[in-house]
């Protein structure tokens, strides 16, 4: 199956398979070369495969042209990413092009005076990212001829997998933990797909998941987390195409980057340097900033500690959808992080609540608790220097508070409980305008 | 203060006053006009005030030419509310431009050939087409010079009017029955505003509402849906000019819209017949229904019966954010619908609820329960032949899924909880593709 070279993705056992300008999958550790496939791991050395990409040829400003005549979501990027280019036109649900929102009132709240800026992700069409590297699964399977789309999931994930299963047409089975609770149930359920509760932990479903996809049961199966992986990741960067874009074709200077698997920090990074490499934006340096709940923070762990291997740790953070404790891409976030000049920091729970309540007061944007993360580092890293204020920054929420409602619900309550009369109103000393 | 000309919003009183182009308010009942302000009751009838346009002059072309070259929000649109010029350079939420998607799963499950669309406003920032007409009315209060915003509500009010608030730079102080759900209380405190329980019910809380504006107490308050209501109101407007630039500057044929006040139904109506008064589309007849939940439907009971007066009912129903008993714009809805050859009809809440799954099995759409009453009664206009599966419609979704779970929980469960092994899985017959 190994091939050397990119012209594998023109000869003919490849011509089925158009997914735009994606060339091969190559190898992050030895960097071989694999036609394009529903594979994940390099066959001589296991490391993780990315996609590669023959990308367009014509000038900056044909491609800009190209782009900002496009619809408003991912497929303005089609050029870019893994998929054909008539995606528009198939039945997805169509993700991303979501507000960068400019945070004045949290900038000053911040003491931020270089421009301070929210990618506000809830805005996607399940309310998190994950519709972007799902709708991109969506495409790799419909590729491979995969009829039924599949998953593990803990969350938001699950969502994202059955509502764009719906959309496109294909059957989906979500494995979840038995025993999650009753609202992520019932927003995996809604869609109408197959939903399998495991009885076991996360850990267990994921191991189940890997024994499906060797078994003939398995078959015609895509899981977008596992053997559609690597294309599910490449919808991470059009969170950097879309920053760059709504800031006028301009690198910011910072970025603050929520970090789970670390897949979508390093997808932002590989983005920005397609941007750069395209002429679509100018060469200049940029920093990429981890941000990690204290109660998963292996990667923050590290890179304080000076390491270049992440240690496990037992998840026990509110941030659930930030809750992995092995993160794979963990190695690439330490590299990515000391490369620009960024860091990888963390944030207790009370600061990650204090953080979701800041945005909420300040921007009028409930976040989820992986959004207080990334304000709450934010916070953190200007305190001690290491984010500079006066530079143009951009922090990523890549979810929403309604669905981390128990985070914040012991804290957000009524300010006062009136019998209704003006004299019991004005008793309550709220009138002050 | 009453005056008979547009030529009042030039004077030197009125100067003060920026709106953009709202020239007057103008009483729906007998014509008589007033100077722009916080009023919301004709002085002479009592008729429900709205705000009456010197509307831009030009081509049509420049127009259009204006509007798409504007923000992707309802202030590409500026030239057709009552906001000034520069809306967008000030701090607002920024709802808006949310997806129209076109729905070819659920017109085959419908039998609908001439093309069906949702009109999906869950995209909006707090996931509701309330965000809309809120944001309108934080531009009104900010040109009175009010400080606080405020409102009565049961859910998606309360939200949208705490994050606009935050965003904008007001203080809030939103008013609710202190018996609300837990989830509906946390996401109207987190925004930081005042939130005051009122001992009572709804009604309860808008008699309040209604003594602390005529007080001394509610001096410099904007109670959006009071005393800022004909503002407010217009921004139902923009579902209008958006579903008709995202289908190509078209009309629809037919229009389902769910009646609560009514409000909404009345302005897309205004909406639809400023575009075809500018020329901004074709001037061809379209029809307009509106859909209400069997537990409260006084306007569609009237429609049915052939009344032009709406009798109050109380309330019923799991489509709680649809449930007013007695909607103030009922008899304007009965009139649009027959003018335009429309009608009302209502399901019942086991209609709502499938069709909340109906359309999330079918779109990947997560509808709240007042989707699920357009969806539902769209299926049953089409079955009674009053709904022409021929023609283009457009059903609107105005909130999200995730903010009634409950509509749906019961339903909506795991299909199966297994061991996590492969002889449990082929055991449990999911694995065929």
């Amino acid at each position: 199956m190994a091939v050397q070279t990119v012209a594998v993705s023109t000869d003919s056992s490849a011509e089925a398979v158009d997914l735009g300008p994606a060339a091969a999958l190559s190898c992050r550790e030895c960097g071989e070369r694999f036609e394009l496939g529903p594979i994940f791991a390099c066959a001589s050395c296991f490391g993780p495969l990315e996609v590669a990409y023959d990308l367009p040829s014509g000038s900056p400003e044909e491609l800009k042209k190209r782009i900002e005549g496009g619809p408003d979501n991912i497929w303005r990027y089609a050029p870019l990413l893994p998929v054909p280019a008539d995606v528009a036109d198939k039945p997805n649900i169509n993700p991303g092009f979501t507000k960068l929102v400019k945070a004045d009132n949290l900038a000053r709240e911040l003491g931020v005076t270089g421009g301070l800026y929210v990618k506000d992700d809830s805005g996607n069409p399940t309310h998190s990212f994950k519709d972007r590297v799902v709708a991109i699964a969506v495409e790799a399977a419909r590729a491979f001829g995969f009829t039924t789309l599949s998953c593990s999931s803990t969350g938001n994930l699950a969502g994202a997998v059955g509502a764009a299963a719906a959309r496109a047409g294909f059957r989906s089975c979500v494995f979840i933990p038995h025993d999650l609770e009753q609202g992520k149930v019932v927003m995996a359920a809604v869609y109408g797909g197959e939903l399998v509760g495991i009885e076991g932990n996360y850990d267990d479903v994921n191991r189940f998941c890997s024994e499906l996809i060797g078994d003939p049961l398995g078959e015609g199966w895509g899981f977008v987390n596992v053997n559609l992986r690597p294309y599910y990741g490449e919808g991470s960067k059009t969170l950097a195409y879309e920053i760059c874009e709504q800031l006028g074709w301009q690198l910011p200077d910072q970025i603050v980057i929520p970090i789970a698997s670390g897949s979508q920090l390093t997808k932002i990074d590989k983005g920005l340097q397609e941007l750069i490499k395209l002429g679509l934006v100018e060469d200049k340096p940029y920093k990429i900033f981890g941000a990690q709940a204290e109660g998963c923070s292996p990667v923050s762990t590290a890179f304080k500690a000076g390491h270049d291997i992440v240690r496990p740790q037992k998840p026990n953070t509110i941030a659930k959808s930030l809750a992995i404790g092995n993160p794979a891409d963990g190695p690439y976030v330490l590299d990515i992080a000391r490369r620009t000049g960024g860091a990888v920091e963390d944030v207790d729970d009370e600061q990650v609540v204090d953080a979701i309540k800041l945005l909420a007061r300040t921007e009028g944007i409930f976040a989820e608790t992986a959004g207080g993360v990334t304000v709450g580092v934010t916070k953190k890293l200007i305190e001690a220097g290491l984010l500079d204020p006066a530079l143009t920054t951009v922090v990523l929420n890549t979810g929403d508070g309604l669905k981390t409602l128990d985070a914040v619900a012991a804290t957000s309550q009524a300010t006062a409980t009136i019998r209704p009369s003006l004299d019991a109103f004005r008793a309550a000393g709220l009138a002050a305008g």
